[in-house]
């Protein structure tokens, strides 16, 4: 894997570890570069683009973390299929939104159009079942089916939600729950599994925490930006009917933000709408509740489960979680 | 299962067939339309409306056929998945094509919108996994990713190779094998393994020829219609730019057809290239084959891993393929 190619936190994770973390990393890169290739042309260049386009690779970063250095070969599997499921997501977000870009390169649905991308989408899950369960890897295939169940389900909530001012604190977070930090707590289950290793609950509870932190500072960005660095208008979630943490708290402080109805913003009153819910405080409250989620999954690892390198390296993945938004 | 809402070939199967498999076939049903339920207030109707719009539940009858009477559990749970990863697509190819109607039913990209009905299709995929990685059906997760797999890749051929009349006979057939072909196989195996059964080899074979023969009378129907018959206009597949077996034949023998732009075509002018498609005789050398496919099939049962009843009721489930042309 190419250090250069390689952004924070992933950076920062590969320069304290040993030289086997980069080398796994390495070959997870080769195989999602590789499926592409393998099938020719049946499936061409349609997902290569996306597969190449890399992205900060955190949940195959965390499946190697947990497998640890005695890991192997199941573990850079695991690495791989839970990429591959992300990767689904994506393209088939993409499809769904009309996004013309991600990670600055032209989407799936971009270049091949919707019905390739759904089609895409759809290869990029049957690839990640296929990939663990012809290798026998029950307990991984297991896991990461439900983690799937969960992604669709929380997406479905998220859409059916969406443009309801009344989704309160505990909805919001269960959506999140499963669309977000269920992903991240199969990383980090999944690659435990793999090396057979003890402290599988705290490292579910660790990647669940972490998750979590990672959408809410997610929806933080979504309010603050600056676009330049979001690559985003602020307030796109908002425009999207999506209620999102930092509305719900600032629409308790304030009736006007509490009276507004998503279905009649335009970018520019979604940019207002963001001002008014800083002005409240409600990204204070949000990011503090994350770095405490950030603060407790890094004690989940002080048990006997873990050694100081693990304890160390994967407090620099759940630091990188919180760097996104410092 | 209600009879009356059970359609031809699978009444004439459980007529002959012995109460267990009516028996078996009622819960797949209960358990797809359950499924919806089960996630309550997540799922809601998005899902329920197609899990409940029935279809012709070949695929888990072959299931259930191919396990034979000593199937149990495991050929429910295997039928139940295979039915679901159908659907899947279903959902996905009626989110593509914007179709209004499924079965006479609203499909869910009707009426819950094409994202909702995107996450739905990846719900049932994620389900089909879960539910038997779930239980360690681990032969059976095997068996029905790699089918998933070749749908995708069958799908996406079909896409890549739209409005180019240079495709010929023999891509069109390994597209159709892994469109179509390879859930028929798919379902006979994972039935006969569910069982433990000798012989599937010979059911692999089986499937496969039912599968591609079912395809090729699809791609007659849509020539020859009549669209009281088959619910939709003549050449909708041709409209679409998928170049079909009985196209491909008839360019052979008519050049004015061979030179056809199917990127130009209307629904006036798709009708009339299929009366011309059909006085060239195309349609009658593709039914040919497409019967000899299905005798062939039926050969394949006649080895000692079958006994009468099997081969009886698998031999009228391919006549009822055949019925659908009759």
């Amino acid at each position: 894997m190419n250090r250069t190619t390689v952004p924070p936190p992933v950076t920062a994770v590969i320069d304290a570890a040993g030289a086997w973390l980069p080398l796994r990393l390495g070959e997870v890169e080769r195989r999602l570069t590789d499926l592409g290739g393998g099938y020719g042309s049946l499936l061409g260049e349609d997902a290569t683009t996306t597969l190449r386009a890399g992205g900060k690779r955190l949940r195959p970063l965390l499946v190697l973390l947990c497998a640890g250095a005695g890991g192997g070969e199941p573990a850079i599997r695991a690495a791989t299929a839970v990429e591959l499921v992300h990767m689904a997501t994506l393209v088939h977000d993409d499809v769904l939104d009309d996004a013309p870009l991600r990670r600055g390169r032209p989407t799936v649905a971009a270049t091949s159009g919707r019905a390739r991308a759904t089609t895409v989408g759809d290869f990029l899950f049957s690839r990640a079942f296929a990939l663990l369960a012809g290798e026998r890897d029950h307990r991984a295939t297991a896991l990461l089916s439900d983690a799937s169940v969960a992604l669709a389900l929380g997406e479905l909530a998220q859409r059916r939600d969406a443009f309801d001012m009344s989704v309160g604190e505990e909805r919001y977070l269960e959506r999140c729950r499963m669309k977000t930090a269920r992903l991240f707590e199969c990383a980090c289950v999944i690659g435990r599994a793999a090396s057979g290793g003890q402290g599988e609950d705290e490292l579910r509870a660790f990647g669940g925490e972490i998750g979590l932190a990672f959408q809410l500072l997610d929806d933080i960005l979504d309010v603050s930006g600056p676009p330049e660095r979001t690559g985003k208008a602020r307030g796109t979630d908002l425009l999207d009917g999506t209620v999102t943490m930092p509305l719900i708290l600032a629409a308790r402080d304030d009736a006007s933000i509490a009276a507004t109805d998503l279905r009649r913003l335009d970018p520019a009153a979604a940019e207002q709408l963001c001002e008014r819910i800083a002005t409240t405080g409600a990204l204070d409250q949000v990011r503090s509740r994350a770095l405490a989620m950030v603060a407790s999954a890094k004690r989940r690892l002080n048990g006997p489960a873990f050694d100081s390198e693990q304890r160390s390296l994967l407090g620099l993945v759940a630091d990188g979680v919180v760097e996104r938004y410092s």
